[in-house]
């Protein structure tokens, strides 16, 4: 066998993600479970290990491989809420339908003896970003992803920055605003609270409460109506409308580019890396959140880090990007 | 020879101390320059290289050793403001008297061929806590120096962070108030601008103007008469009054206190360290900062990190850790 073939599962609260990946960063086959049917460690493992084994099975048919061994895979690499790199467990993610603490590394190995390596979906993402994308032979970046919540997976001297816990790099608990807005972690002014999809649409409702909705919104292309509700209101919606033009969808994502540039300058001081990459649903918007960040990031940059950082873009395709980023972590085992 | 020695050097605007250094952390021998009287990088390193010569004539008489040759020492440690590790210069420090590009590296070279290393002073601090002192055996932890400035030395997986750029570890200018108070670095809010000796006598100075001082203050030791001006009030003054029970010298330390337990809670959602340590002038006021500082890091800090990370005083001799930090960094070679 010339190439190698990793496992890479991404455990979201909805889906489990898994792909048979080449080394040369292709997905061979991929399949989905359900993540929200089981509420126990075994049967989900079971499951799995079933998928697995259906995958390795077809092979790899544009090499000439009928199929590919279990034992022969250089392992299987996990990113999950709460996975700790350390302990192979997940540590009471609260997203989850299966409670507790789950070891997973422990569970898989009662059916294959492979390295399985776990860590959370944002270190994952920034080590695939590593492996297999936009951060190849860089040796000092920071991915930051923004969705439901916000994460970061930090690297460092190209090592990915786990700290004495397991459970470094969470950028997006930062606190960016001291006593500023309520924060899903409980605390205040964090940079979740600002820009997550609900920062986002947080800041969306506040403005048009401030400011009103021109009634002629609701008769263009892309624009958010003015009667809708504050809970209907989608993250997406504002993008396209921002796009389109609104001026407050604009002012909104202007906002959270001005957060996130501060959130960005701020990291520096820290690791000094070469990029900062960004993924996600939010940030898909481009321009009326690219444009505004950059222009808050240098605003706020310390001198020395000047013209040494760039703000980019993920270039892994954004369907893949969990699954990648998983599998590259064998590499660290 | 059983033992090793080192050179460790620490270049401050003032003087520059240079150390003989036992692998033991003794240091053998000490001396100092006057680093105001140099202008030019060639005499200044011609004059440390005589004081070196000195220095090893004298040996190591607790260890019976008449002399010790240069070309056997481990290598010569800098600790200099602006210092780069990857270039081995000095750029443009500021409050330097010798300008522009330094490279030290290649001056000592034309004297003895054994390693020279550079850093800047935090993260010398930081190594030295590191290799000498109450940081041994810790992977992942934080220095942070209060004196004019503030400066921090980051260590993740048991290596000093220096980044892309070689000037990592900035979090004096890691920006704690958004808007906030005018930094020296031309910026406003930074953590510098707060828990620095300078922004401390600010903080007091503002106090007093806003809450006038209690005229019994002049009467009693250790407090600050109330008809000091502004520009004498001194970081020392406010702390001993904060210990005699100043009430307006207590709360300056509460807020530095608040301000840095802040900032240490958000450099936890970085590296996830074990420990933060302190050290400068500033710091040794006691538990009028770190009550305040502990009590804020606890109610700032993430859940995940809670009782996981300690703030400690540095462990090294305030007069010796600059020297052995500086010769700590030759390890990193």
């Amino acid at each position: 066998m010339q190439n190698t073939y990793a496992i890479g599962i991404d455990v979201g609260g909805t889906n489990t993600d898994i792909g048979l990946v080449r080394d040369d960063s292709k997905i061979i086959s991929r399949c989905s479970l359900p993540t929200g049917n089981y509420s126990l460690l075994e049967p989900y493992v079971a499951d799995i290990m079933e998928q697995i084994k259906a995958m390795t099975e077809k092979g790899d048919p544009e090499k000439g491989l009928a199929a590919i061994p279990i034992s022969e895979l250089t392992g299987i690499g996990m990113g999950a809420p709460n996975g700790n790199f350390y302990t192979g467990c997940v540590e009471w993610a609260p997203n989850l339908t299966i409670k507790g603490l789950l070891n997973f590394e422990e569970e898989f190995h009662k059916y294959v003896d492979i390295p399985v390596v776990l860590s959370n979906d944002a270190n994952a993402a920034a080590y695939g970003e590593y492996v297999y994308g936009g951060a190849k032979g860089m040796n000092h970046f920071i991915m930051i992803t923004l969705g439901t919540g916000v994460g970061s997976g930090i690297v460092v001297d190209g090592r990915l920055v786990h700290g004495s816990t397991g459970t470094a790099g969470e950028l997006g608990h930062n606190i960016l605003i001291p006593n500023g807005r309520r924060c899903s972690c409980g605390r205040r002014g964090c940079l979740e609270a600002y820009t997550s999809a609900r920062g986002i649409v947080q800041t969306y409702n506040e403005l048009r409460k401030e400011m009103g909705v021109p009634q002629e919104a609701s008769h263009m292309a892309g624009w958010i109506s003015p009667d809708i509700e504050d809970k209907d209101v989608t993250c997406k919606m504002i993008g396209d409308a921002a796009n389109a033009g609104d001026t407050l969808a604009k002012e909104t994502y202007r906002r959270v580019g001005e957060w996130l540039g501060l959130a960005c300058a701020n990291a520096c001081t820290f690791s000094a890396p070469q990029a900062i990459f960004l993924m996600g649903g939010p940030t898909k918007v481009g321009e009326p959140l690219l444009g505004p960040l950059r222009e808050s990031f240098e605003a706020n940059l310390l001198n020395i880090y000047k013209g040494k950082c760039e703000i980019i873009m993920s270039q892994l395709a954004a369907n893949e990007v969990a699954i990648l980023g998983a599998a590259a972590l064998i590499k660290l085992k």
